[in-house]
């Protein structure tokens, strides 16, 4: 089967090599477009990046001669994307919020589907924010994003942020048993690479911790209402609840963020032994569908006391597993939990190309 | 004048250097006499630690030639106390609950005043569990203990673990000041000094938190009660509230206990701009008292968005100041915070000592 | 094809886990008869390591209902080899020096080859000191050491310590090529794994390095000259050269052991250009027979300037790869680099898998 | 006594922050004039700083008030000097080479002396490089650097490298005691301040080392021979020994720079008893005259096996000593030692303190 060729936007910074390395064996997406700014563009991407290459895994041998495009010149995708030689981009740019907005628009409206681990879009009202696991259904507003736009075949959908995914879906899954989730306060002890390269500098991680993470805690709270939300007049309508407070801190990990949670639910509350297996238990469209970046099990229950560990755990199913340990009542709320997942992988570079599978099967990239 | 006699049970560990360093030059009290397991007995002080002494800060020079006692045969220490060359003992001991049960209780009842880290007695409920700054009417539990045990000059008094040391007092403070606290969900990041030396295993702390600490959720959420009690009958009788529910990690920081704490008010709620006052014009008894270890300002109320931070803030007032920042609402309960104290100065050996500073201060080594 | 029944002796502690998590996939060998302490035996594999397992990577299914074996009882292990049931095993123990040297040899006089990690037959002069690309003609002295001490299948070979391989390979691919090598002067700075679990404190190296570790400079300097030596009249004749000066340091690092090395050669000098051409072409046995565990290239040289760093370039075939890199003129010396390799995958179980793979080859096992 | 009025150029950085904060309670200098990059003139200085201050120890109160002035107006500088505001100048510059030697040239040529952290004029060939324990005496170069530049009161002295000061000082009392050093090879293990703030990514510290330190081998085998030098013809001329081979990395500490260290001597050859007898009873100039800076004991000697540490030692002496340990003889040379600096404080503002110390008693501020 002949490949789907993709794109990247922002290829060379921490986020783009990490969809570049982890497509490298990609069972369906083959990279066969790079951007970058304007100061990259021409040099070819493996000069481009050596010496500069972050990741430990490496990238397909292929990308290494591709030359870099300028991101800000779309009518050089528009003209791969009409001869068949680009599908889709992936969006990793790292830009002002204004110049992504525009940036998304145009590959979009000049008809390349944009599959964004940006914020910019994020509150877009007809741009789906999706984990695959736990809204698949929100795809659904495409077509009526296209329409409202007067596009054909680009569209925009992006992901959330990566400090929420620890919990999202282990909260989905109480939700979708029925169990009606009132309030949170969650706490997040997040990995430095989810500040990107150079990112966080080592003398405030060295024997310390930073008690503040910029615009964290606010796109903790928000985020999770959207993605809960409903389809209203082509619209995602926010859902009311669950109300959530968040304190997120840096601490020095290099992958893989940790929440500790309180729940309080509604009336009806399940036992922690309820709340073990309906995790365990839990299967969502990725997984029924074998999309190759689904986890096999999207939850891992762990029962030994002192996990899940961002070292240890991080990696499961190449790192797209959410891991939960630690469930047992709250004294003050109902239930309390460990949640932990691997922030550049399923919280952001593998996140964005599992969404990406879900809407190929969906049938979005025509 | 000369200086109080005072000595040390468990003086070769980890909480015992810290009390021999901290006390190196202190105005009234001077170690003379220290105690060690059966294995260090007889041997010079100096030479018992040579190659195995942990701190940065080093001892009185005179210590080095104190030969250690062994901390099980209280007819040492009595002997010497008899000749006026011991007033009391720090017991920072390191054996199972029952035997230091047993062994503090032999000190006390062979006039031996006892000021103990260790958390044996801390449910003792005759016992007065002290932080210096919040429950020091405590004291006057002590002659009826004494009364009750048939003891003229002992007593045991005892401080409260380390974790809850980094929010107590802003949380006194504001009681204090007629806020009433129903509920609080906090998350501790804390210090590997806390769990001594060895300690934990170096493999769980580089790129790794461990979301678990055995005993410590307990704790946390059951000693604030008893410090905020009160003394009914010759005995402290536990508060009611606030309802507390812990989660406490361990994080790759050497020195200092981060908490992220979200407080539910009863009907009567302060602003954020009133918490900060209420907290940046904190004075106790031992500020008043002027006593040696009384940190100036017991609360540091920090300004800068991303403090406190354990490696700037710890040391603050020679580590026993109480840092505070990130004083913002909570969407869930009413207020958040962040606070932040050095575990093994505040929350163990400089704790310790402020309390024996504050039992001097009452008369209570007589 | 059947695969080999293999045993671990020491199987619950961090190097036998790390032998039973490497063989989980092995195509030649599987684990069939596991030992520790008479503490574990009785318990199987999977019980006695619940809450317990230090490595990411987990083990075959099947391990997890194996029973484990008291590690002293050799008749149980000779029983299973009469079977049919074990054919060798590898030897993770960790004892004390004199146990280790007597187990070792009653299971090799019971008729069962021991491939081990331990240190204690590292000199004994009819025991093959291995590194498989460097000097696997030195199994040749198997025939001899059973000849000598009347055993007919049993023999035992070892492997060197981690603290050398990352630059003992590199040495070797230089003398190979007629480059004598009269002196070095090493300095490593070696990953905490190195001491196992609980090993190094965490105190020790959150913010700090340990300028010392117990043992490990004499290994360092002394086994390369047994690795070199040659074998006469059925012993290993140490080699003269090179001599060694190596210190050894502990540094915050989880996996990997860096060295900084400067080498003096003889009358005949290869330019840095050579050197790199050497080490980027070097071959060796491993890699001709296509050992499941010979990397692919024995030796990767690095390019860029910062390079080899441990969490970047450990993994490297799977662990099994020596990095080197900063390759350049030393102005005392003649050659400077720097090596890496993975201490507990090449350094310890994998060098030991791959050892048993060149002795299956050579048809040790029969 | 008035104390002397001292100005900081590049007063905001994080050196320039070290000279402020150690210069808090000075007992001969005040910080009177602080200048820093234009962005941040015209500001006060505490209002520049906040939110920005790197340091656990704070400034002087009278600091805060300050206006920043623009570091590239000597202008300014001089009416402060002529009015008797200003003595001399700690430059703390953080520019491109060629801009530092213009500015520290027009300070000095504006008749204020510059005592320079800079590298930029390190090899200026009538500039001093002092380590004021070292080469105190090439201080009488000024008055010729004066002569030959038309200077009246100003005049340019640098200090060396952060890097080279763990072993300098020990190197210099075995020259000093009549041992020749032929050769040395050194590794140097540096602290990540000393790439200043933010400096070094915690990505590349996290689990890692880097083995590579822009300019800092060359820096360290060059700078000891201009150290070790004489003056000659108003010029120093560098010593053409000893030849040093430097290999420098980065490891996860904040302060102290560590060195293992191998030396070569000449035909008289020094005990390792003799060794620590020298160092142990090192004194010089600075510890003569009791500068307020001058380490009590130049050299610190550990005899426990495993020292020195830098979590440990760094600090003794309030940051100014330099230890040294496991002293013991080279299989390849002839004497091995580990050496351990604080390399903010000795290795940066201390010793530029401590330089303007020495210079001030020698009478070089007029």
């Amino acid at each position: 089967m002949k490949k789907i060729p993709v794109g990247i936007l922002g290829a060379t910074g921490m986020v783009g090599q990490n969809y570049i390395a982890l497509l490298a064996e990609h069972p369906w997406f083959e990279v066969s477009y790079v951007a970058a700014s304007s100061r990259s563009a021409g040099k070819k991407y493996g000069e481009a990046t050596a010496g500069r290459w972050l990741l430990p895994k490496t990238y397909h041998p292929s990308v290494a001669n591709l030359v870099i495009e300028d991101a800000n010149d779309v009518t050089r995708a528009a003209a791969a994307a009409s001869h068949g030689d680009l599908a889709f981009v992936f969006s990793a740019l790292e830009m002002n919020k204004e110049d992504i907005l525009t940036l998304e628009d145009n590959y979009a409206s000049a008809g390349i589907p944009v599959v964004s681990n940006a914020s910019a879009n994020r509150w877009t009202d007809d741009v789906p924010m999706l984990i695959a696991e736990v809204n698949p259904d929100h795809a659904d507003i495409i077509p009526l994003q296209q329409a409202a736009r007067g596009w054909k075949k680009g569209f925009i959908a992006v992901k959330p942020n990566c400090s929420i995914q620890s919990y999202m879906t282990p909260v989905w899954a109480l939700l979708q048993s029925g169990y009606e989730i009132k309030r949170m306060i969650v706490t997040t002890m997040q990995a430095v690479s989810g500040a990107g390269y150079p990112g966080v500098p080592s003398l405030d991680v060295i024997d310390n911790i930073v008690p503040y993470i910029g615009g964290e805690e606010e796109k903790s709270e928000m985020e999770p209402l959207k993605i809960l939300g409903s389809i209203e007049n082509g619209k995602i309508k926010k859902a009311d609840a669950p109300l959530i407070s968040a304190h997120c801190n840096r601490v020095p990990v290099t992958n893989g963020h940790t929440a500790a949670v309180s729940v309080e639910f509604g009336a009806k509350k399940p036992s922690t032994e309820q709340v073990k297996q309906i995790w365990a238990a839990f299967r969502a469209l990725p997984q029924e569908l074998k999309l190759p970046f689904a986890p096999e099990q999207a939850i891992i229950v762990h029962n030994e006391g002192n996990r899940p560990q961002p070292n240890k755990d991080r990696d499961i199913h190449k790192g797209m597993a959410v891991s939960v340990g630690r469930i047992r009542p709250c004294p003050v709320f109902d239930l309390r939990f460990v949640g932990l997942s691997h922030n550049t992988i399923r919280g952001a570079a593998g996140g964005g190309i599992l969404n990406a599978e879900l809407l190929k099967a969906k049938g979005y990239f025509t």
